[in-house]
């Protein structure tokens, strides 16, 4: 076992998940009254007899950006007890701070920019030196790059702003875990905003949702009084008195008559502090590199970190925490087959946060007509989201009986509900996609190749159990060398 | 930050909070059908639309004393999934063993007695010496003080009872924290006796609840054959046998014609083995300031040991284990702001049994028209008992809806949900509480002063956000000195 | 303390529940609104007025034996979130690799034989060497032998298989924890199995088992088209390119035409790599004591690469996992009383794969009329099973009423609520059973005897409590010496 990597990492991910076995996930369904029928309760109710690949159902435009979310009270998000959103950032756009009763884990499919999280009690670490500027020098939290193919995790009611620097749009599809333990209030998601006049993202009623399909409500809906920003409520005298400010000022709290609405466009871009993003101009892999690097370095430094917390059980770690690790990058792959495609996953183990959060995530690419072997997730669902490219995608229950036998398209997604059975095949253009899952050190069986369940059983439990000779046994055990992803035969079997 | 205990202290919190991130606090609402309209499920339903304060309904009037219990059908307590009860017991007074399918937080309001908590295969340490008295010697578990500012934590399912030993009422306002995963019952507090004849403290039915406010009904109600004690249902012969007494005596534990209900008067004072309470017979401050070293000690003593229990997995610590912290003294403040008020804050950190119970709290203590910055619950609900005085309170929800702006007076509950906004000013009287939070590692968030999240924020970020000039948001950033607590201006601008 | 060892054990399993205080055991109650009645939520309904012996109500003929299996929609079962079924697999029968959606804790009544449970990502240890066979050798993870007396854990979505490899049947009763943290899907048992043609073990509307009563249906129900074997679900051509074979051995996988079910007959015996059993042809005391050391050598060993883990978050363990431990042999008691019978209890402490399931297991022998003093499970539901005798039980909840009292027979199941009082009484043939509690260090509360919650009590507060004498409350305390079982009296007063 030693000599074998794939081992390694197979069982560290599986003693971490021993180890770490209190780590509960409690995924619960959320069952609104409004949303029940005849009043009755759905809680907990995976019982999918029959999946789907789901496009986003509404669209909030903003000055700087677009937001689209998927339906929350669809019956796959209540069985995952997620929510599932995704952000358009314009060059220059800003979406303005705010904080959500879940957890979020963001996956950058394309663009750069930063965030800012805030984390109470941690110091203000970027300073403006007194050289730099005028009279005055701004001093705040920690900001965080981010670029294409970066995990981003933010805590529960942790409020956190996003900044697109680049030149192109910045997307993120988000993660909203609606039924983590760190959600205390119902399973609806609920967004808190910090200023401005946003559009409310997750209206409560599920008949405005279906109202809304098909023509993507865009302005604020009629006889809505709400400004969804918390200021909004409180008597300008009181901010006033509160901030030290005149009320003037108070009032711009508010956001009343703001209509750039959830995104907001920085007129000239935005200054702050925060240390160069590229060293010498370089470019490409090269920068690529130099950015694991970095990453490599902040995480053992981490590590060392946190095993200075279980010496004295206390430490500054949180305020520099890891809030990110790339899984995009092809060089990061954990899994490469030449002719099939890549794969990179995470676990609480690598990027810490996660044990927080109790969410992992699988970065995939499929090249043309290439597999995945059928598999299922053991303590955990799968929130599959296409970048890129088409599959087929079969997904099996504990009867033998199909629920998804289909095309899973680019911006679809498909929650493959824990245990059962799964099956994915690129199409000609391949595949390329981000599975959510949610389990901090989530697991896989496959039921093909060299680590697959097949390979633990004897030959003669295959030989009795499928009625075969030891021979037969002995070439469906072993006649697969490939571990998870499956090159084309020359001749494909299975139209994609 | 090493040189300023404020971020020091947050930060820890915050740290801690990561260290047990595995620590779930789920924090489910309570439904029976029979709450349910319409047979409807309401569980986790935390979409309160309007917030109460919330008087007692329900009151038991004892032999020794008397309890208030609040409706736990409420949708408030419901939301938190929490039950609250309070015991005023009279000098001599004793609160009958009992234990209670979910964990106990009590905060001694005013008075002084001692509590035991029997901890299962802990040995009987205190014990009379040959000497003290005649052939026969007592010994027992460890007994503890208790006096007001004690924040006392009992585990669910742990047998306990308290004696007044006090010239002056013992008053003691109670959490029960039903939705804990140490109960594995519904979501209704259900306590059990083992002696006597006390009345029910929690009657399933709402009706009865409906139909007793107002009234206080204290006798037993008509038609109930309970007994509410659970040797009530032991035959006598069965009981002889097991205890190896005659059935005259065994007789006895049932409680049948004893009328004085849930706390009993003791004539002439209970004797029983305990430390001294207080050498010297010093009184006041200086009293106080040596219980607190008493504590500090302990507190070492502890962590002490439980380095032990990392190296060996064995100790016997568990059976002296800390059980109380005092929160109350305003010696022990955590902040102080000398025209606002002070505030002491616990957490499992610093007490951590309520690790265990996954609960902290916070005691308060706001002078005249002085205020609580506005802030908001990062990952608790909190549940706010008024020991003093009146404030005037405005809880926001995410759609900057004020979901309650009123009055909250002493002996009123109200509960802030996770995340909402929340804003207090004390009245001319002042303003003195005890909040209750649903996490062990409570964060806040503040809307205003040196360690808020605007602080957090670079200046053009706020100054894009709100459509502000660079001066204006740094006014609006750095204008406010203090962290929580604000004096009040000359001419104060909102109405307490 | 640290002279007597009971204290020193009770402490113990005190401080690991402690020490383990974030091992959250959520044990939720399952609603199906098909269950329901009138569309109402019974959701965590742990109010149970009347408690019930119930015997299993549906049966699976098979090939290679029987399982059956009690109605998991009873409320019992549904208030401990578990449900529970029995395999009785005859000599060289294999039940079939399969794996579930909640962890099992199985507990062998009868029989031997051995178990293979699939840890992805752990190497193939068992290994046949070159000479030993022809040209091909085979490789697989590790076997474990099982005997009588046997806990054996699973965790969840862990595949898993059993042969009986004995002279007599191997009987064995389980515990499905469908309420467990570990299963995401809903609360019902979803056994997804790998290979053959089984049948539903636990088909999902109540109408099917009210039916079924009493007919002990066994053949396949009409109308089902379900093979309930995950492959059959696959396109032969597809399993045929994945796994590297000829069609015609893919269409094997998927069970047609199979019609020996869920437990199989290997003919000739199934041949596996696995160590001997038994060293010398000792048979008996001598080879169960042998098999004891060989456990203790295996805790041992496991405990100190534990520390490893500590050291360096790392190791190999979990794939040498101990999954078992033996808790029926005489010798290996916890707790024995000549005249009374013994005690073995189990936890997570000992073996440590229970913090993981977040289950435990007692394992009890009442001898003719001896009794099991009343107490209460402070943090647990208990199910019992009994395997052998009769004993009259009696089961009170917190308003002194009688919810149980009855004969409990052999292969009864009853579920003592968390915190009710429970008493037993052996009858003349004695009683034997097993307890799987829903709490990895599950704990009691003694009402008498030498660690009875009487001897934590000061004698005046047992005197006031109760109206009694001084004198009266220290016959009370101290006259019953034993601490668990209680042996007849010469003429017992509570018939069994």
């Amino acid at each position: 076992m030693g000599n074998n990597p794939l081992f390694l990492s197979l069982s560290l991910c599986f003693l971490v998940l021993f180890n770490a076995c209190l780590a509960t996930n409690d995924n619960f369904r959320y069952v609104s009254r409004r949303f029940g029928e005849a009043g009755q309760s759905r809680y907990r109710e995976c019982r999918l007899d029959k999946l789907e690949a789901v496009e986003p159902s509404r669209r909030i435009e903003a000055e700087g950006g677009v937001i689209e979310m998927w339906d929350p009270s669809h019956e796959m998000f209540r069985c995952a007890g997620v929510a599932i959103q995704r952000y358009i950032i314009d060059p220059n756009g800003l979406l303005l701070p705010q904080y959500t009763n879940a957890p979020r884990l963001i996956y950058i499919e394309r663009g750069r920019g930063f965030k800012g999280v805030v984390l109470p009690g941690c110091p203000q670490t970027y300073q403006e030196s007194q050289q730099s500027g005028g009279a005055f020098r701004d001093q705040h939290q920690k900001i965080r790059h981010v670029r294409a193919g970066d995990l981003f995790a933010v805590p529960a009611g942790s409020a956190h702003w996003t900044y697109n620097d680049g030149n192109e749009r910045l997307i993120a599809v988000v993660l909203l875990d609606v039924s983590n333990h760190a959600n205390q209030l119902d399973f609806h998601p609920r967004t808190f905003y910090l200023a401005g006049n946003p559009e409310e993202e997750f209206p409560e009623w599920r008949l405005q949702w279906k109202r809304e399909q098909g023509r993507h409500m865009s302005g604020r809906k009629e006889g809505s009084s709400n400004k969804n920003n918390i200021f909004y409520a409180f008597d300008d005298r009181v901010l006033a008195e509160i901030l030290n400010i005149n009320i003037e000022l108070a009032r711009k709290l508010r956001g009343e008559d703001d209509f750039r609405r959830n995104i907001i466009k920085v007129e000239g871009g935005l200054e702050v502090i925060r240390p160069p993003r590229s060293r010498g101009g370089r470019r490409g892999e090269e920068q690529e590199w130099e950015e694991e690097q970095e990453e490599e370095m902040e995480r053992q430094r981490e590590s060392h970190q946190r095993s200075r917390w279980d010496e004295n059980g206390l430490d500054e770690t949180i305020c520099s925490m890891k809030m990110k690790e790339n899984i995009g990058d092809a060089s990061r792959a954990d899994m490469y087959t030449p002719e099939a495609g890549r794969l990179s996953t995470t676990n609480s183990h690598r990027f810490p946060i996660l044990r927080w959060l109790q969410l992992s995530a699988e970065r995939g690419v499929l090249y043309r007509n290439a597999m995945y072997v059928p598999h299922w997730n053991q303590n955990a669902h799968s929130v599959i989201f296409v970048t890129r490219g088409r599959a087929r995608v079969q997904v099996v229950n504990c009867r033998g009986q199909t629920v998804f036998d289909g095309e899973l398209q680019q911006r679809q997604v498909l929650v493959v509900p824990q245990n059962f059975a799964v099956l994915k095949k690129a199409s000609e253009d391949g595949f390329e996609w981000v599975s959510f899952k949610t389990n901090d050190n989530a697991m896989i069986n496959t039921l093909a190749g060299r680590t697959s369940a097949m390979r633990a059983f004897p030959v003669q439990v295959i030989a009795s159990a499928y009625r075969m000779s030891t021979e037969e046994a002995r070439r469906l055990k072993f006649n697969r060398e490939e571990t998870t992803l499956i090159p084309p035969r020359m001749s494909s079997r299975w139209p994609a």
